[in-house]
């Protein structure tokens, strides 16, 4: 982050005639635009700025509202303000770095390099750092998700690497695995060339499923549904991964038992992770499971890179532990909640009339289709140049090609941003969907009229 | 770390009739014997447990110095006393905890947690954390083995993750990799079942080396075998993999030029890592290579597990870009140094005659060859009885049985301790060495008269 104070200070004129407040947003736009103040950038608190310019406060905060009005900054009570990204992109699944709760952060790392330096530097194990594998079992032995009697617990870098592990190690070559489609990337990119979207292909030796508001859908899994899933899972002893990294996020609706919950034990994997719901740059996940599969993969994962880092799992630990992670949680939730609903409300004005989209009830995603015959590409292109971007459906495409899909992901972005996103993509889908309907209208049949 | 301010102070009897200092030093010894001091614990310094307990200062260190005879604890000036790990272990290639410089790293990771955590709590790139990516790459212009024309740097997870990545990527299925026999188990494993040690083995495609210090031998490659080897791989067009995480830690000789320093840059890939030299606890290496290579590499890392931990590599950053490694490297070097000769020294005492071993001029590890007909593994059992262990050769194996090798790696311990452990391994060697003597002599023919 860069202090406005450490740039040149903007030069004001008293005489000029313009209100000094606007000549000094102005003098910030200007150092925006150029770059001199980059995205992510913490611009001065206004008491420190008026103090060094020798303004008025209300003078710099006047000036920081039409900056923020114009959508190039961005406050946060307590935390300052923010240069925003001139991109809105809906296209990445992760939260906001505006809700980081970077004091929370400090203390907890702080904490950890005072009193745990000596031990975190050394090499560790690689089923992960002990207080926290201990911290995580007994989390899940009170969820009823961990039997100490058949189950164990490996810490990996994040939910990524527990499905590449899970895919090298327990999976057969040639066997295929089962999984939703549209299939969000990460998924698709683990299993490569072994997926099938076919409930019925003979010789799927797993299953893999996200319960709680799903990558790219949102969608929650009913409970009849899960039980069939394990159920079935049971009579064809099929594994099952159950990817678990969304569901502290449910901004409404009552919670629902997860697969482990419900049965299927002894042929479950539940990955959980630290990176939707804190911090995806510390890369924190594990995974829960029968123990022998457990211990294949922690052998895997010592030839893969030894062990997960250490400094980062003993931060992640003393977040939790000290209920840090708790409050944080119930700001994200909040933030989700308000990112969702503004997400819906820009989506009913923005789409076109034949469009839908799913509605879900927590997580990061939704899934819109356009309406028949139009190309989320095309509007992708127009969108980039508008200063907006979503990912288009062919990237969660297994089977189908999701021409006319898009997923959005709300989470990253504050409301007022996605309201902005919304506006300016609403004249895009609008002409797409006008041009896709002459397309179609060109398709029919000619009126006999016009054979004359 | 525990101080021991912090558990139940020892009771001492001013008029039992025993020293004060001895019946402290029992206390202590106590504690330390039944687990409630445990190996790496910090004791409190002489002055502040004199004060809580009343006591004179050098009373304490009294108590304190027969703890250290008795090698259950280690004093470092400045840095307080640790409770040693009671088995004596030579068996990893780790750096020791007691040169950690926790308050160098503590600077480094406050600086970095004060003004970079927005950044680096926020989901990264698979290639690694910009700055640091920068570092290495302005760093390996100015060695002369990175040519930004056509070169690139991805970072990895340590340097078990760039091998593993490479097996992934780069070498195709059924083609085969020559290593140099005796191997260590982290390239074994990370290839597994695709090495060969044979060099005229047709269709082998890669060739990983470590000139400098390798592991198990501590061999120095000399400059004209390398530059055979360069000659060869272009010749062959066979891919080089340059293993150089221990050549910073030259204790003797002169630094020779590394292969990628020689030619064959177009096909040579250069494997570092902070892990040796500073933290093994946090996985932080890098791979330098052909661009198109690199990007290969990155694209399979994104699938494996998105991007290293970006805290990690921001404070090594941190940690190199203030100066701080350079002095730490200086401290590494003086004690691996020392090491190293206490390890000569008590080889050449503790081996019986008809053993050999290697001589490195830097690293972490060497060769032990004990007289013919003898079982390291046998020595080991007895030896993690009297609380020493090393690893036995057949952990180095790919067709040789290394029956009669271990591997020494002295790096992690201090001078007094690796005399310790090789007066405790003494007896056991000379032991097995007469066994294996009487063995072989049993099974010579017998002489003539004892046919009678």
């Amino acid at each position: 982050m860069v202090s406005i104070g450490m740039l040149r200070l903007p030069s004001i004129d008293a005489n000029s005639g313009q209100p000094i407040y606007r000549q000094l947003y102005e003098a910030l736009k200007q150092s925006i635009m150029t770059g001199a103040l980059r995205p992510g950038d913490r611009l001065a608190p206004t008491r420190e700025l008026a103090q060094e310019m020798g303004l008025n406060r209300a003078t710099v905060s006047a000036a920081y509202e039409l900056l923020e009005a114009d959508g190039l900054i961005s406050g946060q009570v307590g935390r300052g303000s923010f240069v925003q990204s001139r991109e809105i992109s809906f296209a990445t699944s992760r939260p906001s770095e505006e809700l980081f709760p970077l004091e929370d952060f400090r203390a907890s790392a702080e904490e950890v390099i005072r009193s745990k330096a000596s031990q975190i530097l050394q090499l560790g194990s690689p089923k992960g750092y002990g207080p926290l594998r201990d911290y995580l079992v007994e989390e899940a032995m009170e969820e009823g998700v961990f039997d100490p009697a058949h189950d164990d617990l490996l810490i990996t870098s994040g939910c990524q690497q527990a499905l590449d592990l899970i895919q090298r190690t327990l999976i057969a070559p040639g066997a295929q695995v089962l999984v939703e489609e549209p299939v969000y990337p990460g998924l698709r990119n683990a299993f490569q060339g072994r997926l099938t979207a076919n409930a019925g292909a003979a010789g799927s030796q797993a299953q893999v499923v996200t319960p709680n508001f799903s990558n790219p859908l949102g969608r929650t899994m009913p409970l009849e549904e899960r039980k069939a899933l394990v159920r079935e899972a049971e009579r064809s002893d099929r594994m099952l991964v159950e990817v678990d990294v969304y569901s502290q996020m449910r901004y409404r609706g009552k919670a629902i038992a997860g697969l482990r919950q419900l049965g299927a034990r002894a042929q479950t994997l539940l990955l959980r992770s630290f990176s939707k719901i804190a911090f995806p740059g510390l890369r924190v996940g594990w995974v829960i499971g029968p123990r022998e599969w457990i211990q294949r993969l922690g052998q895997t994962k010592q030839w893969t890179d030894l062990h997960s880092d250490q400094l980062s799992q003993a931060i992640m630990l003393e977040f939790a532990r000290s209920g840090r992670l708790k409050s944080h949680l119930e700001r994200v939730l909040a933030a989700g909640r308000a990112s969702l609903a503004a997400t819906i409300a820009g989506l009913d004005e923005a789409l076109p009339a034949g469009s839908s989209f799913t509605r879900p009830e927590g997580g990061m995603n939704l899934w819109v289709t356009l309406p028949r015959g139009c190309s989320s590409e095309a509007v992708l292109e127009e969108a980039k140049r508008a200063g907006v971007s979503y990912l288009p459906g062919r990237h969660f495409s297994l089977t189908q090609p999701y021409r006319e899909n898009l997923r959005i992901s709300f989470a990253g972005l504050a409301p007022a941003r996605i309201e902005e996103g919304m506006r300016r993509l609403q004249p895009l889908f609008a002409a797409e969907a006008q041009r896709a309907k002459l397309a179609v209208a060109n398709m029919e049949p000619l009126p006999a009229m016009a054979m004359v």
